[in-house]
């Protein structure tokens, strides 16, 4: 007898992107509705944008006014706070790093507590994610040994993962951040997550 | 004593976009749940691309393959009938001086039925929305006089109507389709509705 597989869904995010942060903050409370597990997928969305031509979508003067409100609403709407960082973009590379780093070792729960500090320190604390007492703070702050993930973010296999995970999800038809797949099934965005809940719903059915 | 009014959206529509006529299917269920006066405001998605320099999203080859599956997912969600027509972009400046010259002679509930007949002939049912005889057989089979909504769109009033629509979408902010306005709140997307919905509540409360 087969034991019945658990719905899984694959979060591609980077801390840099803040409609990210928000569809973060809604990723447990998902897991818990839907029965599925998350697989937490650092990748580098300024690689990605540069790979296939993409940009930002606050490029556009009026797209970014509207985007500050709307960020806003969906913050509102979750009950979560939100400032807009003083340091915009932002350069994850060493994050992203250090998340690829902590999933190697420690697997997706782990890695989904130092994404949540280091959401939290650039989102709502506006830190500064280039600095190596921010990161290892935050990795400090999750119960993990951030002196040693620091030094991790400058193994060639680590720098080799998180590039890795980049191709991937371009390969795979990503060109934004955060990207959700339900099986072959891609969904882009936080405003997609109603439809990542009903295909995980449909999955454990 | 004031009587109590009852709360506004304005939808700025064009027949031309995909998320729009999606949206256009949500309006009366949203009136109905939140009591809410719509207006049905006919612009030109393409002229406010050329003016503020934005262009379809689709034109990133990535986003344009998922687009094509995000639509068929919202509209198994909603319910509706969604073909990708065969023209794609559509020239809808007649379609849209239609609408402007009904609503201007016949109010919002007229612009609503021939808007409902457009988005069907062409996002159903592969029309030619450049087509005389498709234009006039939308009008006739909404009730209207179709040969005459037919000649005013080339009535100078009636074009400078429907640009002067646009300008006011650009000079409130707007930069897409659908884009929908309660009070002075700004809202962009099919994807939104749900926070339109939430507006609408806050002001009746």
């Amino acid at each position: 007898m087969t034991e019945p597989r658990s719905p899984r869904v694959e979060f591609f995010f980077d801390t840099s992107s803040p409609y990210t942060y928000l569809a973060s903050t809604q990723m447990a409370g998902l897991a818990e509705r839907t029965g599925a597990t998350v697989e937490w997928r650092p990748f580098l969305l300024g690689g990605l944008f540069q790979s296939i031509g993409n940009q930002a979508p606050a490029t556009l003067a009026a797209r970014g006014r509207y985007m500050a409100r709307d960020l806003q609403r969906w913050a509102r709407r979750y009950g979560v706070p939100f400032n807009w960082p003083s340091r915009f973009p932002m350069n994850t590379i060493p994050a992203q790093r250090m998340l690829v780093a902590l999933r190697e070792a420690e697997g997706d729960a782990a890695c989904a507590s130092l994404a949540a500090r280091l959401f939290t320190a650039y989102w709502v604390d506006d830190a500064d994610l280039k600095d190596p007492a921010v990161l290892t703070a935050a990795a400090t702050g999750a119960g993990f040994d951030g002196a040693a993930l620091l030094e991790r973010t400058q193994d060639p296999a680590v720098k080799e993962g998180l590039k890795a995970a980049t191709a991937e999800a371009e390969q795979r038809g990503a060109f934004g951040a955060p990207t959700f797949y339900v099986g072959g099934e891609m969904f882009f965005g936080n405003d997609r997550l109603l439809l990542v809940e009903d295909a995980l719903m449909e999955t454990r059915a």
